[in-house]
């Protein structure tokens, strides 16, 4: 075996751990519960456990280069601290990576996890063959992470890419954060489901309303399964999380004009659901689209008028690595990062 | 005299040129009509030889690195043609760059007008301790310019930093690119000039009825005017500059997290009728803004929720250069780019 690092996804709900080699190949996984109830200790217990245990088994095989971990939230990358994450409300402030890199004596890099995602779908995904890429993933939340010149971009202070707060409709539905209207309003998992129970309480969705009376977890996914059946209903709605990622993908493309950008997270495998509102969008809102897209087709539309640039296409696509590519993302920093 | 370069700025009414040594002193500089309406040979000519007068004056004082031309409108800054340019229609698919370097002996550099004004604030204006930094241009349209790490960022087909064409109403009003409710249609003196006739069509602006009954060039500068003696038809009209202006940068900081944001061109003079509305906007929509404000005042709103990250702030603040800023950035151009 060459060189590996481990990778750490540090979910609200999972803790997944990883060993990859410089090559990509992955090592070992392993996923354990993660006890935030218990609190932070417990979990960096955990964690580091897991870690030692991981690494034990591989020592003599090759050399441990670090640990990358992915975290939900806003990093402080100069202090290693969470400075805010409301999956894990006792982390903010904490010095995480020093304690780590205290307990197993070894190099922590701390991550946020969309941009985690990011850079594993740069690495070995869907963007391996392009230097540029932005990535939004749909989760709970939306996150987003920005890779320029194959590095991640953090910005002044590691808060870049939060693309799920862009604002789609300013008197629109009220975020988490805040703000009315943003991304993460219109496609986020929990913003499916709000929007499904809006189309249910005005009367419009009789197929989204007798799912929803038949299960008490009513879910994103049961919204997707309806629209895959073609109910009527539960298609608005994707089509709803389409248009929002659309025109947010068309402000991306017209500021970043990068080669790719990839949709990933859980509710990304309602692709086939919501693509079509995404490209409907990007060819009426994106000069630069409609300069670069793939298809003639593409170049057609309200800005069909901007020649094609020729060679160099704009690729908005899905991500191809799932729920890995937070883990192989995290896994990835300590390699590329220093020594 | 130290090494200089030139730089043009070949706008749709005047054609400016400077010659710029490489601190940032101003050499001469001239500044003639583009003669738009007698064809693109005409304006060529008319740039070729007031450069020229000028290269022949400085002889000897210092070596011409080059010239650096900003040009509105959209680069293919690999073959150094005009792609599109809305103001100088005859230009596109001319290989203006290689015409130039064939008739002056000397190296040319494309550049957009609106990267080019950007970088001149970078080089020597308000940004100039700052190596992030993006900049909206609000003029007749409404132009864009990131620079990152020092230089600017043009993606991968050079029409990067298209910030004018963010989506801030998705059901807006129609802007020239096609698209619906871009930040242009709101932010530029075009729109200044529409929103006020709306206001006047909808009876609600005595003041600016009046005004516009008495001047049959009815312009930007005619409502900012009002604007300042206090109309309330007027205010409103660039408190909807603002707010579309804010709702841009929101969400600008929260995707770039860029230490400095500044706008510029000439309905920037407005800004004390519009700044208010781009902070109020900033603070309620941009959680990393709210985390990065310069004053502990703007970290409160809907985001405050968000700890301050400390020494790093966001400076969101109006250009310093004036109508230069695009001839000082055309002018580094040469300088920086090679050799």
């Amino acid at each position: 075996m060459s060189n590996y690092s481990i990778g750490v996804d540090l979910g609200g709900t999972n803790l997944r751990i990883a060993a990859v080699d410089e090559r990509g190949n992955l090592v070992e996984k392993t996923t354990l519960g993660t006890r935030v109830a218990l609190g932070r200790d417990y979990v960096v217990n955990d964690m580091c456990a897991a870690i030692q245990q991981m690494a034990e088994k591989h020592k003599g095989s090759g050399k441990l280069l670090g640990i990358g971990i992915g975290v939900p939230g806003i990093i402080d990358m100069e202090t290693g601290m969470v400075r805010e994450s409301p999956n894990l409300p006792d982390w903010a402030d904490y010095p995480v990576r020093g304690e780590i890199e205290r307990r197993l004596g070894t190099r922590v890099v701390l991550e946020n996890d969309a941009n985690s995602a990011a850079f594993g779908e740069k690495w070995l995904g869907v963007a391996k063959d392009v230097d540029d890429m932005a990535m939004l993933t749909l989760g709970t939340g939306v996150g987003g992470g920005l890779v320029l010149d194959g590095r991640i971009w953090h910005g002044m202070a590691g808060m870049a890419a939060e693309f799920g707060h862009t604002t789609v409709e300013p008197e629109g539905a009220l975020c988490g954060c805040g703000n009315r209207g943003c991304l993460e309003a219109y496609a986020s998992a929990t913003a499916v489901v709000r929007m499904a129970r809006e189309a249910i309480a005005s009367g419009s969705a009789p197929g989204l309303a007798e799912a929803a009376n038949a299960d008490v977890e009513f879910s994103a996914k049961a919204v997707f399964n309806l629209a895959i059946q073609g109910d009527e209903g539960a298609r608005r709605v994707f089509h709803q999380v389409g248009r929002a990622l659309g025109i947010v993908l068309s402000d991306m493309v017209n500021a970043l004009n990068l080669p790719m950008y990839v949709v990933g997270g859980g509710v990304s495998s309602a692709w086939d659901a919501f693509a079509p509102a995404i490209f409907e969008e990007l060819r009426h809102r994106s000069m630069v689209y409609a300069a670069t897209a793939p298809e003639p087709s593409h170049g057609q539309g309200a800005s069909g008028k901007v020649k094609s640039m020729g060679a160099k296409k704009t690729i908005v696509t899905r991500a191809l690595l799932g729920s890995d590519a937070g883990l192989y993302g995290a896994a990835r920093l300590p390699q590329v990062n220093g020594s």
